[in-house]
């Protein structure tokens, strides 16, 4: 298939108008004999496993394909580096905990409740420290978000790579967070010192080594920004920072710092090393582009794709995908399966949350013909998902950040996909 | 504190008024010289946990406590038994899959998605069986909703007995479900052979040894009810069905089929073992109720409760609980602190979908007096959550389900509470 990593969309249309004749085939049929419905089962004639079994339950064996995955030849350590939420495998909108990437700067550390500690300090009128039983005394408010790495995506800006969609898009998960608005914690401090908020920043960092300390404007800090103790009802995961993280809706996932221990209003950017030397844009005529906070809209299609082939033939088959923008509502997804010659408006599962995953359908008939499948999001502030030429038309190749271009699957004949660019 | 079991709602007026002279104390404080604080921790001096080591996570050790959790003397095995979710515990609505309750009627059984199949038989014009990979190619939809079983709060008809809001009411879970209308696969066999659709039934069986079928009337069956194969995004736990389950939104529990293997449309309800040793309600002269699916609106205050204990003395307080209905939204939720002769409206934390948890809060300064906590949920039909007099006199105390009544909890001035009535 290497010839067909760049198609050209004239090619491809050749291709399709020839394969074009299949019949659309039902999606059941009555079976006659099947041991597997007419015979008694083994386990319709046992006791199964009792409740007293497992306090807490893990996913059943067969399901052990569907877990965190890294790249090793992507970073140096593991302990300084990521994972990738398995999402060609999931489905919905809600990422469990469990299989939620990972991405860390000195790797995870482990912190009892009671040695946790959040100090509040800089430009305030009293600095405060905030044990976790202090942090449960404050109103609290419950969110569903996306938490995108700014890297999602970031090895596809040469060309296409990565073959499958858990390592070009897996840097994203979606949980519901519980925790008390920054704003509350701030003002707790008292803002006074800090006069005129309007050029005001924070500085945040984390208990771990690395401290991961990032800048974020007064505005972003009084607005939706949350101090979150639980994720998806539960604890924290020592991974996800337990027992306390930052929760930066819409923003790049490396300021949502795990293990939070303090936050100082001062009256400009600290430029930390983690905002110089790294989460900044290198454009085409090498400077460098900075404060590229937003996760801008983007949507993947996760099955089929390289992963997840297409297994049952001509027919009925469910497209699926998952769409999100940093800046409030999915409103409208568009799926072509022609590289974008056409499109079609898919079938939102629900309406999502601000900021939040929003899963996507398009049901067809498959006629068994090649497909070149993309997704194209938009969200409420009108914005359209880039294709990779308009990306690197405005951006170069120098990145690795904020990819969020049309991604493009070749579906061949038999269901195979592969990620390939279109020309 | 046995004498406080009934407390009269006068004796405990004149309890609080003269202990209501506390002071509010703020909730955060400048400290010196904690060493949690300003001294360098072990955490922050070395690598911690790569992302290679958890391809699958699970919750750190210091959370062990907060785990699904049976009462021995409650059932004769834990095969036929039950545990229960520690929502003590959680916050938000969503209910990880790993500690979320359990119960079978044969123990939890074993079975590859490749061994699956779902037969429809019966009045339809095709008789179908569908295989796991045939049901993936149906339209798909994504739904939050809670599944009670019946039997929840059902040990406290006679008083209040267990001490804990896991065992009183914790046999409830929240989860974002992915499958397909049940209609689609009935449409699909064909319903013409069933004529008048108003008064037919679908038995609905598992491939547990248990079997545990059901009848379900056809308009439920054709509104909103799921073949569902995921929750919570990733394939159901074993002990959740896999790998499919119905889904039953609104309805007690054990109409929610696990390992659906049959579903047979019929004009008359099978009145099978489960709908006629089980799941009907015992009135006080012995007659029994029957067809008693929907589960009532209902809302209990977790958090404090006998598990969870105010540690932190007077001041600012956070009282957190859940409320749902099986006919829709919650609109409103009341709190009370005396007992139920003032009521307060709670803040909904996030507006809840319909037949889905809701998270509600009530943000007080305890003054340190005594107090009766109670809430009272409302829903869209204008239902009222009744108390546990009102839910006597209309059902007597012979019944073990659908016990949705008003809880009460003792919270004394040292903040621990207890399961308690009031007279």
């Amino acid at each position: 298939m290497d010839e067909m990593h760049k198609p050209s969309r004239r090619a491809f249309l050749r291709g399709s108008a020839a394969a074009a004749a299949g019949s659309i085939a039902g999606a059941a049929s009555a079976q006659t004999a099947d041991p597997l419905i007419t015979d008694v089962q083994d386990w319709a004639s046992i006791t199964g496993v009792g409740v007293d079994e497992t306090p807490y339950g893990l996913p059943i064996e067969y399901e052990s394909h569907v877990v965190r995955r890294n790249v090793e030849w992507l970073t140096a350590s593991p302990i300084s580096s990521i994972n990738f939420t398995p999402i060609h495998a999931l489905e919905g909108t809600i990422t469990p905990q469990g299989c939620a990437f990972e991405r860390h700067h000195s790797g995870a550390i482990e912190m009892k409740k009671d040695d946790y500690r959040l100090m509040i300090n800089g430009l305030v009128d009293k600095p405060l420290v905030f044990t976790y039983a202090d942090l449960e005394r404050f109103p609290r408010e419950n969110h569903v978000y996306f938490c995108e790495c700014a890297a999602n995506t970031g090895m596809e800006w040469a060309g296409a790579q990565l073959n499958g969609v858990q390592f070009t898009h897996g840097m994203i998960h979606n949980m519901e967070y519980t925790g008390v608005p920054l704003r509350a914690l701030l003002n707790e401090a008292g803002l006074g010192a800090a006069g005129d908020l309007k050029d005001k920043w924070v500085y945040v960092e984390g208990a771990d080594a690395s401290s991961n300390g990032r800048s974020i404007p007064m505005e972003k800090a009084l607005d939706d920004v949350l101090v979150a103790f639980k994720a998806n009802g539960e604890a924290l995961r020592m991974e996800h920072g337990y027992p306390v993280r930052l929760v930066v809706p819409g923003w790049e996932g490396n300021m949502w710092v795990k293990w939070i221990r303090r936050i100082e209003v001062s009256d400009a950017a600290t430029e930390s090393r983690e905002e110089t030397s790294k989460y900044t844009d290198v454009m085409e005529d090498g400077t460098a582009r900075k404060w590229t906070w937003v996760m801008d809209a983007k949507s993947v299609i996760t099955s089929p794709s390289p992963q997840m082939p297409i297994e049952h033939g001509k027919g009925p088959l469910v497209i699926s995908g998952l769409a999100w923008s940093g800046h409030g509502q999915i409103t409208r997804v568009d799926v072509s399966r022609d590289g974008g010659i056409t499109w079609e408006p898919a079938r939102l599962g629900k309406q999502g949350d601000t900021k939040a995953l929003t899963r996507f359908y398009l049901d067809v008939d498959w006629d068994g013909a090649p497909m070149l499948l993309q997704a194209r999001a938009m969200d409420e502030t009108g914005y359209v998902q880039p294709t990779k030429e308009q990306l690197r038309d405005a951006r170069g190749e120098n990145s690795v950040y904020h990819n969020n271009c049309i991604q493009t699957w070749y579906v061949n004949a038999e269901g195979i996909a592969e990620n390939v660019e279109v020309s």
